[in-house]
């Protein structure tokens, strides 16, 4: 028998204990072994809850009940969650964490407490899509050249309704977040944040890189408006949140903002909340992940998979896939370059388009493709338009220019653009 | 270090010794250990390889070799492969092969055989995408309510081709084979066999069912026309060759078979030589795995992913999932449900749909939907129909009687369709 505790028992710990029950002969006969929860830990506990376990208010009491073999601990944050899950490691307790956010600060000193301890997070990235096992063993022969992912639903959701023309950013969001797509406070959501926090886990799996949420560029998808999603139907892109590795040489880029991304990709085709991650290895080629990426049951179906893997043995993979930071020998680049799309009111009369050729020329940057359209007010227009791959300073310098023009009307919004093979 | 004896040093082999060499510090910083090819078995010593290797004609003297502690299997073929991957297992030495059509017959004696050596074969189902990992462990906490999955290149190839309008399917078959997508005898693959063993493998993971090809039912591609894809597009479907697996109470459907289905599934966008497979679960709802199939380096991602697996020290969870086959309790169903597409050509006259409406009736078929095409050939006409969810007994009686109606100017051709939820 295992014995397991969960510290925080919401959404996911109630559907992980529901699970264990409802689909109880199936995971015994899977894991060899019955898998009983004989804890949890609950900040109220006056709550209603749909789940009947011994409860606790006191996360150290699992952490340290000799009668427990396995901690998950589904609280979130990071400070607290952090000395919960080092209690349990420092009481040889194997772990099993869904908690982006922890994994996000502290991976790197959690492998080194773990050492032959198990410890498990495949539901800290994509919920439900087995990512992190297919990354970190399925494709462990492979370099990886790029990792391209859908990893927040909440965005993808709204960008999906934006793109078929169903209200603006926040008559969506205000509609996602009544149906319990986006939270009360959808900053971490929509500003970028919680896919970094799993770029960053993927990160370390695919190049061994320590990077902190800080260290990378993190946009989110607010300022995008209905034009741009015109100019990507005209040339045949998609405008998706994705979280962006790419290798060269021994140097990593790693950002998440919107992209544009072209329409015959298969990640470009994933819609709603759902959640997909394209991984280009330099022997298989490319591979795509598709799943739901939140939710209790999903999240629980991953925190399961993770305890079953325990309790048939464990897995001898180091946790992060490498067992030290950079010992795959790459680290994390200071320069980032892509494409360019670009979306600017100017003043509609001739010279303009000369001078703005102009900046793009002295900055070293070479224009792809131009739409012009019409803006309502008069004597304005909409000028949009997409640059071939260029330096990341270059365009913040032309952008900088740019800004500082009498006839543009507005500042310039752009969007990284984002092509197959273009790493 | 890890010594590796390679059987069969054909496409496969050589891309796995250059692979080993290409990313050996990446392999060695994420196996914790070097891994050295030191010996191939060949069946033609005088051919030109690629590699440089020591080889040998007897396969044996890999299996027994004490120098050796994992025995990749890349012979092909059944019978010879078994006794080479028994002898590998009495010598005690972990096996790694990428023989489907062995493990389509053998999976359960070599788990019986290898108890607690590892033995992998995540190359042995859709090539590149690690989906034996993802359903043996990603998955481990879901009753799986279904697999629908493209698992042969060929056959996508083909009907990719064929779809596009580029060709009837003589025509591109002899084009495939000319590009090395197809065998030179390519029954195997258009008869639907190899995606057949691919289904048994995930079968045996997903349900513990120990079936072999001869008990289930097999379709490969031959017979479809241009006009069958007039039909499912008209309806919005497309044609794909399905493995699929569906689970309905202690009952499991296995079969391959052409199939109608809804062009806006994910898997239905899968196009050209590429594998995808969609998992439902009745926990985290669909996943899907996209990815390269076959192909030297695709395979061999998978082989040495395995190899870095037993190098880092192995993995706990019994090679088929379950230690037993129907440990998971469920068996292979002996009844087909599904709905059905049929194409007929008949006289253009009056009654004839009555006469076909009633066969149909009589058989407790219920019609869902009908185009009617004027035939090039006057007088005659095409009945193209779908049927609602029946029983595979009653369409075969239906066709049976309709095959010896006058009407009828050939036999009625008929695709099954897959419905998203129809199970």
């Amino acid at each position: 028998m295992v014995r397991v505790g969960i510290v925080g028992v919401g959404t996911v710990g109630e559907s992980v204990v529901k699970i264990l029950k409802k689909n109880k002969d199936i995971i015994q006969a899977r894991a060899g072994k019955e898998i009983v929860v004989v804890k949890g830990a609950v900040r109220d506990l006056e709550k209603t809850r749909e789940v009947d376990i011994p409860l606790t208010t006191d996360p150290f009491e699992i952490t340290q009940d000799p009668n427990i073999d396995i901690v998950v601990e589904l609280m979130g944050g990071v400070e607290l969650a952090y000395r919960v899950v080092k209690s349990a490691l420092e009481n040889k307790k194997a772990v099993v964490t869904a908690n982006k956010a922890l994994l996000a600060y502290h991976r790197y000193e959690l492998q080194q407490l773990a050492q032959d301890i198990p410890f498990e997070f495949e539901a800290s990235v994509a919920g439900g899509i087995p990512i992190i096992k297919a990354l970190r063993e399925g494709l462990s022969a492979n370099h990886i050249l790029a990792i391209r992912g859908i990893m927040n639903g909440t965005c993808n959701y709204i960008l999906t309704k934006m793109e078929r023309g169903e209200g603006d950013f926040n008559t969506i969001l205000k509609e996602a977040q009544e149906l319990g797509y986006a939270e009360a406070d959808p900053a971490f959501d929509i500003d970028g944040y919680d896919a970094a926090h799993k770029l960053l886990i993927l990160a370390s799996i695919a190049y061994g890189i320590d990077a902190k949420p800080e260290d990378i560029l993190v946009e989110g998808i607010k300022g995008i408006e209905a034009l741009d999603f015109e100019f990507a139907k005209e040339f045949g892109y998609k405008i998706k949140l994705l979280s962006i590795a790419k290798k060269r040489e021994d140097e990593v880029e790693l950002r998440v903002h919107p992209t544009l991304i072209r329409e015959k990709e298969l990640i470009a085709k994933i819609e709603g909340v759902m959640n997909g991650i394209s991984v280009i290895g330099d022997v298989v080629g490319e591979t795509v992940y598709y799943g739901p990426g939140a939710g209790g049951d999903a999240t629980a179906s991953a925190v399961i998979s993770n305890i079953i893997d325990i309790a048939r043995g464990g897995n001898c993979s180091p946790m992060l896939g490498f067992k030290k930071p950079l010992e795959a020998g790459m680290k994390l680049s200071q320069e980032i370059l892509s494409k360019y799309y670009l979306r600017m009111v100017v003043e509609d009369k001739p010279g303009i388009l000369a001078k703005i050729a102009t900046i793009f020329g002295e900055n070293n940057i070479s224009i792809e493709s131009m739409l012009q359209k019409a803006a309502k007010e008069e004597k304005l227009a909409y000028l949009l338009l997409s640059t071939h791959c260029c330096k990341e300073e270059d365009i913040q310098k032309a952008l900088s220019t740019l800004k500082s023009q009498q006839f543009l009307k507005q500042n310039p919004f752009m969007i990284r653009i984002e092509e197959y093979g273009n790493y």
